[in-house]
């Protein structure tokens, strides 16, 4: 009888009652003085290397080996202080929710497609994004995952997906992410329509249901990746990626991407892309070094050579300096490449 | 002196000294495959069953008895990372604090009402919003308790809000909350004014202060609520609810309401509701079911039945089912009613 | 080997590994029944008095004396939930992250500049910003160190700022904040420019490097402080502002500020601004009280004095009155001067 009293009272402190939990509160700060040259904003910067995480996750044991997961990611500037590019929505890291088990761990909401979340491990700069790294630019040639979210969202994401990452046997790991039709805002693609009657209208659904795989295999000092993925308007690209150790300092890593925009474009509608690197522990410092090239077919190069390194203070802070060069082609063939040199120098702080 | 050097110098850390304290980091992350018949997007969809929150909280000890208790809830969309409904303040779930001790609870701030708050414990689905649920649509008969704060801003908190919460005596509690008349930014309501001149215009004061106010008592097995609202365009609700347990494992409940909108309609002025349900706990299932009414008068009735089954894999993670089924008439008489059927099928978990 | 896979596996908790960290999450909820008349919105109103924040904050021992300090917060609006002003960046608050060792404090991103932050402990209410207290009209004498950032922007942060603290030497400490020339989404500032050709462009850079510096010297119950600052538009600010403790409880004060606009202003080119403040602290309660002008030359002064009591629940929750009247003149000097007067009563509750 106090139990229904205490159940029906509103003690004003708390309306719903929730057995006690543990929440990490995680993240990254990373923040530097970068140099750009030739784009619009060619000055020196406060800016960011990194992607830059305020998290909260926590994991529940069930019992007989069963886990409930969750995990929300805000993204933001460090310079300004705003939301990531200052238009990305709260959780645009992350917000999932799901089960881990014997039968690897299934998952619903909005996250990493299992291709864009499993090539990382294969760029030199650890996934980072430009400048320097080349997983957004290069990597994935060029492709987004969810071209019909609303303007400014991410480009490696799906919203509306179920995921799934199998266990690790033998090494060998499968990983499926399957996203709904469902509207999510996007502004009109025109693609093989005309602009009055655009290929997808705005906030049109996906014309199919967008899919990512990805299968990975690691067997001592060598890893590789295959994977295929296609988004909402029908675009499909597979990459195939590995690494090496021939000594525990030193890792070499090479991918390739080959894009296929035919459903949405008349020419021009494959790009293919690859990129060589490596990552060299000395002590507390790390040499990352790479290079790649993406083609849209029928158009020039885009080329970029970077070099960086990495001084850590800690396990979880370190000091970095990078020196980037990328060429991207001039269509009008009477002017010369641009030649986009960047240079970085700043901390990255995890907590 | 010691003191005052420390206390002048900028330690770089941290600006503000301030006690240390203890916060708690809670919330909801709950997701499912959902499918909803006759609406715009009628598609199997990742959604949410309840309100997803991040919430901040805490309760200093005063000494005495009093204690100081401060919350503040983010709300979000688990499928696609943004704010809920991508347009609700920061801290939609509620910003308050506050002192409680033998007197009660007295907070200043934004957060539900009294009426809204307490009309829950009489809900099959405890409160959780439609599709399956009752609250949102029937449980309020349609009544916003803030229809002058800016367009889709939630309908049932006040900002600007005083609340109190009374101790509990002999199993009866009374709960009110009072808001001031400031302009929150709405919208133009016409009312029963004209286009050019709106009852309310944008960005009006309400007419009269908002209150509302619940009484409950709790008796055993029994349980009730008397409550009454007013909001700021005048508008006034009454409700009576109950709740009985002839088993532990079983609880009936029932609640009506009446809406009485004379204030800005000219006609239709009233519209009534209720809903009726049920919770059966099975060992690790709960079994809910409900049906409910709305009538605003001179119209056709609004109808919805709903079933659900919710498996606890522990006291903070549930697995649930829910169908349901509302039938909104037509106004033009020739055409059948829209049978809006639901399915979902999700994971609850909070942390 | 066993490394190598778990390295490569995607477990589905947590994408990116990341050694234990503690986040301590901080802040302040202020809430209070105010009323100020003379102004648009004269009524009894829930309101704040001092900023609200909720914060995320860290300090990592790296050894030998050697510190990394992040710091991200949220500003936010009590009595609607919004973030501050409904129109502030995530992280209005601060985000920086930086090293502290033997040399001081360096950090980059965006915060309050090394005067700002200095000034606070010479004014009477701690820096809150008005009513009652002063820092916000008159101890900065209406200058903003940020006039090139987006509207509605904080007025007393850098954005794209690199901030340095020295250690305190024999009670000397020196700050300095200096931040890029970078574009941050300014509305255009006519200055002496046209409506046609504003000085600044909208999304103008600073045509000059904005900096901030502040020298502070505390010897016992003596404090003072010397402070010059430059914002992006060539506005130059310097302050002097000493303080006296005749009695551990009673702490006297006062700051005097002048402003040159004459790089974006043809005439009333320069404001001054003094304020006197006294803190007396008896038992549990402080009493504060303070006066001061603002005059922009040949224009009338405005005027304000203030007195506030705060009676502390325990040394993070307070009570607070306030009483505050602002007499600011119309230039049209057939009508009198407006009295704004203004009272508060709330809670002040540091978590």
């Amino acid at each position: 009888m106090k139990k229904s009293l205490v159940a029906l009272a509103l003690t004003g402190a708390f309306g719903v009652a929730s057995a006690q939990s543990s929440v990490t509160v995680y993240g990254t700060l990373d923040a530097g003085i970068t140099r750009t040259t030739h784009v619009a904003n060619d000055a020196t910067q406060i800016a960011k290397r990194d992607n830059n995480k305020l998290g909260f996750r926590g994991v529940e044991d069930l019992g007989n080996g069963l886990k409930a997961l969750f995990q929300l990611e805000i993204r933001y500037e460090p310079d300004t202080g705003t939301f990531e590019s200052n238009v990305r929505p709260l959780f645009q890291g992350q917000s999932r929710v799901g089960l881990q088990g014997a039968f690897g761990t299934a998952r619903l909401g909005r996250g990493l497609t299992a291709f864009q979340e499993s090539v990382m491990a294969f760029e030199p700069w650890s996934g980072l994004p430009n400048v320097a790294g080349y997983q957004t630019n290069l990597q994935v040639a060029g492709y987004t995952s969810d071209p019909l979210s609303v303007a400014g969202n991410s480009a490696n994401r799906f919203s509306n997906g179920a995921f799934y990452n199998s266990p690790v046997w033998n090494g060998f790991q499968v990983n499926v992410t399957v996203a709904t039709k469902e509207a999510n805002g996007n502004p009109a693609i025109i693609g093989k329509g005309t602009a009055a009657a655009p290929q997808y209208a705005a906030n049109a659904k996906a014309s199919a249901n967008p899919y990512s795989i990805s299968a990975t295999y690691t067997n001592g000092p060598f890893a590789a990746m295959l994977a295929a993925e296609r988004n909402g308007v029908e675009s499909k690209l597979w990459s195939v990626a590995a690494s090496y150790k021939p000594l525990a300092a030193l890792k070499l890593m090479g991918s390739y991407q080959r894009q296929d925009q035919s459903h949405t474009l008349f020419t021009n509608t494959d790009t293919d892309a690859w990129v060589l690197g490596l990552n060299y522990t000395i002590g507390a410092g790390k040499i990352l070094a790479g290079y790649g090239q993406k083609k849209p077919d029928g158009v020039l190069k885009t080329k970029q050579a970077s070099v960086g390194y990495e001084y850590s203070l800690s396990p979880r802070t370190y000091l970095y300096v990078d020196v980037a060069q990328k060429k991207t082609p001039y269509l009008v063939t009477d002017r010369d490449d641009v030649d986009q040199n960047h240079y970085a120098l700043g901390i990255h702080h995890n907590f």
